[in-house]
């Protein structure tokens, strides 16, 4: 099957380098308005070849747009005008706007919005690699509206990639993504932004990052061109929560400042249950 | 040489064993308030006896005091009270506390105040493991309080655990440790109960968890023994960066909530800076 993909960065080129290793695509051409991106993914042996993204449309069975999710919600609607039986499915960290935008377009069926939830905090092309995503879960969204040799095609690259497929509508992956994973973003990006304030002597910060700032600011290292359409399209869902996180930093800080260690054993305690969730093997 | 270690948890269990393991202790002597964990240390072997603590100070030549902190302030004093030619090291996680309580001791040569920068969210003596120093760097505080004889002995230990040393005093390492270390776990344990109390659905949270939430969250599995002390000792200097970094969310939010793209990117463009200072290999 030929697979074209729009935007190679680190999700986009992943997903290139795995279907083409385990031989379900025959061919993948690359569509980027970055040309350096082009010609490292050339480089690189992402992709076979580099065209617009209508002569990639032309000549592939199914699209994949992996580009930032303002891109996606210009492209989806212009690609849908010029579909004829191609599949094409985004990779965006939001879904409502996108699934929204064209929600009411003839070729509303040949569209399934998806989000893989795997990544790094890595960007570009040289970020891809290969198994990102084995085992880890993919969003399938709005599924009723998407046509059954679209989902058919749909499951089939999500299989190949080894990812379960989870299904909720648009609106609730929006939601849920906020309350885990937006948030996580938003708290490691002010981590980092008040350790960089407070603490001037850059060597004191490698020195003790090994207390546990190196995972908790981990995220903060993720790219603005990626992070910012997605805090601006989420926005509603993410102040919510981000209202929340506020909440529990104020009380903690009381529980602090009083020295109030049976208020501290018990918020800790708490904490601790996000322990038995994650199923930790220990 | 004959060492014990009061407190079989993470952090004394591995330098038992990497202290075992390349010669350097000729026999490791436990010490622990708790039976079972005594009886553990010794069923995997992180130890070879158990004593009490004054048995064991007499028939060693170096005691480490790997406690939750609040009980080290306890017992450094009553050691250095017995102490005769042993050298006495604590590995608590804030330093101020502990080097004032004995200050102005007339044993307080015998003594050196460290905190070796390394851990993992396991506590217990199963949680122990080998090389968990390897590479990461050893706080050493108030050097100038402790004899030649002592600092020469924990040179030679944090040496044989692969540890660089890095000297300051121990208000400027409660300072240090709070902006990095500890402001870093407070943020975690608030974002698991913000997530926990949001998020009704624990399959979500579990599916949802590796678009980052896993990483920032790792923390919050930390335990309420070993830092409810630790808060409650360096409250004055995590309130501090605890403020500036409910600040740093309160301006975030405003750029979420207006949509603010400029500012957006300028906030995560500047977060990014910890990459460089992180030392990124990538």
């Amino acid at each position: 099957m030929r697979i074209s993909v729009v935007g190679l960065g680190l999700i986009g080129g992943s997903m290139a380098l795995d279907l083409k290793a385990n031989g379900f695509a025959s061919e993948i051409i690359g569509v980027d308005y970055n040309e350096e991106h082009c010609d490292e993914a050339l480089s690189i042996k992402l992709v076979d070849r580099i065209l617009s993204i209508d002569l990639a449309l032309e000549q592939s069975e199914v699209m994949i747009l992996a580009t930032p999710v303002q891109h996606i919600v210009k492209l989806l609607p212009e690609v849908l005008n010029k579909v004829k039986s191609q599949v094409i499915i985004d990779v965006g960290s939001t879904k409502y706007p996108a699934s929204e935008c064209v929600r009411d377009h003839p070729s509303r069926g040949n569209y399934v919005a998806t989000h893989p939830m795997a990544g790094t905090e890595f960007s570009g092309p040289t970020a891809a690699i290969k198994n990102l995503f084995r085992n880890k879960v993919a969003i399938f969204c709005d599924v009723d509206l998407s046509s059954k040799k679209a989902i058919y095609i749909a499951n089939d690259i999500f299989d190949c990639l080894g990812m379960p497929i989870v299904k909720m509508t648009s609106k609730q992956h929006d939601l849920h993504t906020a309350y885990v994973s937006h948030i996580s973003h938003v708290s490691s990006f002010a981590l980092a932004l008040t350790v960089l304030k407070k603490e001037k002597d850059a060597q004191n910060i490698f020195n003790l990052a090994s207390g546990g700032f190196d995972s908790t600011v981990r995220l903060a290292k993720s790219s603005p061109e990626m992070w910012t359409p997605i805090l601006a399209q989420n926005a509603k869902n993410i102040i919510s929560v981000l209202d929340n996180y506020i909440s529990e930093l104020i009380q903690f800080r009381k529980a602090i400042e009083t020295q109030d260690t049976d208020a501290l054993n018990r918020i800790i305690g708490e904490a601790n249950k996000i322990r038995k969730i994650l199923k930790d093997p220990r």
